[in-house]
């Protein structure tokens, strides 16, 4: 069976129309969806499955959602957003890899920039200054080493990760809970099209002209921790929102960080709370990146190979303190104080009975 | 052999001078001596047999190190020092437990708080006012308690903690690198006589009269950790002193516990490394009291067993969220939102496969 060219863009765009009438769907579709999905049906064929499968008195209008998707798709292009589908390839990998990837996302700016190399900054939308302070140095750190910085643009953390990686410069992502067309809170305009200009984008699974509601912000941070190789928290408090975004990527096996701060203001109870259950500690951008398993900058300086005390101790042999003491010709009063300094460089360790071995 | 009251008492001063003059002897024989303290040989014997060890050229002048022990005796009695020597029943158990333990103890103040359950806090000496406020808070909590709080004297940090005890009201002991006479920094004296007012203690293996040295310090540390159940450490850069009290700790089996804060100083390095090696997160002084199994208050409201939501979930049974939508007559969207805010709670758990279960 041979296709024509034009028949194979008209496939497309049908497919188009019914990736975004799945995301139109009804919400208790999503799980068998993904599955689907994942499984690598048609989208006609899943809104076939899933209709037929509606309990009586909740049928779908299958017309209804298809004219939707079709004045979705026109608003797009008046809009200059564009759609990415789970049948495109440049579907960003990390995102299909989650258990319910979106059916469809809306895209302003760069969709390249969906599939670089991401870490996700989350936090307070009430930052202290020195929250804020944290979340824009290490964005920027990141964005210098070429990492693409993920947030939600929200008011605080969110928008000092989203300026710090601008600053860099480089390319952010701000993932809405909304419709890509409709930046909340509405101040954060002018930054969503500083992202779009820089080579960034700004991303939604919601339609275009989607007003902002609380039910999909837990949804919207799924995409943030699903489109990142990691989740870096800075301050979170008890209940804040950054919780379910690292819980979302924990399910989705993606690393979750947490920056430590002060304990008296309670700002950092949910940082602290993650690090409790395993959370690595971040106190810099070098420290994300180890954990990613990128090369950081070598450290110089690190061994002291002419230093008499370590002179004094044979590789791969351990001596007590007056073998130590005879070697070098320093008393053992003066030599502990500098093996200890040796111990805390990790140059030295102590291995039992008072007995000390080069590392 | 009957012995009567009085040579008993003879024998016991001349076990203390014996203990004094082991405490007294070579650095290089602090292995071998808290090996057969930890025996249970006696302190005369333990002096023949360690004297009869040592190589020519270094013979030990017993009968110096005999007259250097009753001239301490005497200055303390004088100053009104306490000895504690490692045969008398009150020498504290938990730094009995150590392998290093001192031969002799000069107290100041109540012995007996020596005994107490203890945890004692470290840190900077330049503390930030963030740091003091934190030692100096968790202090009077564990005061309150009842657990005295153990600490080195030194400014920042460590006399915040003694401030902090002191003011709840409750027992602190400072454990000096210099005789217990001799209180460094001399700006601290008077906050010693408070200590030793209040039920605590002004402690030193050193004996009286001794000036505070550099090489002091590291081995004061041990004691500090060694009479303590935990050391929590508050602020300590990468360098700190604190750092080797933490080590002792984790050399004697003892917790180590650190406080978070700010990541940008430099103040917390230290700190943050014990954290990410395993110390636990310390935000509270309930924290350090469920890391050493002591009750605290019970929290009330955890529980809503009136939830609709939870009422909706069986217990022992998971659910998907139409099934739970049908129960609770709540759409699957106004759901979601619900279940993220009891999975935060620690009230739901996420099963996989979008299902919720109770916890």
């Amino acid at each position: 069976m041979s296709l024509s060219s034009s028949r194979s863009s008209q496939h497309i765009d049908a497919d188009q129309i019914n990736y975004v009438a799945l995301s139109l769907a009804p919400f208790s579709w999503r799980r068998r969806m993904a599955e689907r999905l994942h499984a690598g049906d048609s989208p006609a064929r899943i809104l076939d499955d899933l209709s037929a499968q509606q309990p009586a008195g909740r049928e779908i209008d299958r017309e209804t959602l298809a004219s939707r998707a079709k004045a979705a798709l026109a608003r797009a292009k008046h809009a200059d957003i564009a759609l990415i589908t789970w049948g495109d390839p440049i579907y960003p990998a990390a995102l299909s890899a989650i258990v319910d990837p979106p059916p469809a996302l809306w895209v302003r700016g760069t969709a390249a920039a969906l599939s670089g190399p991401a870490v996700a900054i989350v936090g307070s939308r009430a930052g202290s200054p020195y929250g804020l302070t944290v979340a824009e140095r290490l964005a920027a750190d990141l964005a210098a080493r070429g990492i693409v910085v993920v947030s939600g643009l929200a008011r605080g953390v969110d928008s000092a990760a989203h300026r710090g990686a601008l600053a860099a410069p480089g390319a952010t992502i701000g993932v809405l809970g909304s419709g890509a067309d409709i930046v909340y809170p509405a101040e954060h305009r002018s930054l969503a099209r500083d992202i779009e200009a820089q080579g960034g984008a700004i991303v939604s699974e919601l339609v275009p002209g989607t007003p902002p509601q609380p039910q999909f912000f837990p949804l919207r941070n799924r995409i943030i921790s699903g489109l990142s190789r990691a989740v870096l928290v800075v301050e979170a408090g008890e209940k804040s929102g950054s919780l379910i975004t690292a819980r979302c990527a924990l399910d989705q096996g993606r690393d979750v960080l947490a920056v430590p701060g002060n304990v008296l203001s309670g700002r950092n109870r949910g940082g602290h709370a993650l690090m409790r259950d395993g959370a690595k500690i971040v106190e810099s951008a070098d420290d994300i990146l180890e954990e990613l398993g990128m090369p950081a900058p070598a450290r110089t300086g690190a061994t002291a190979p002419d230093d008499p005390v370590l002179a004094g101790l044979p590789a791969g042999e351990s001596c007590d303190l007056e073998a130590i003491s005879e070697r070098t010709g320093l008393t053992p009063t003066r030599l502990l104080p500098k093996l200890f300094d040796l111990e805390m460089r990790g140059l030295v360790k102590r291995v039992g009975g008072g007995r000390f071995a080069r590392v």
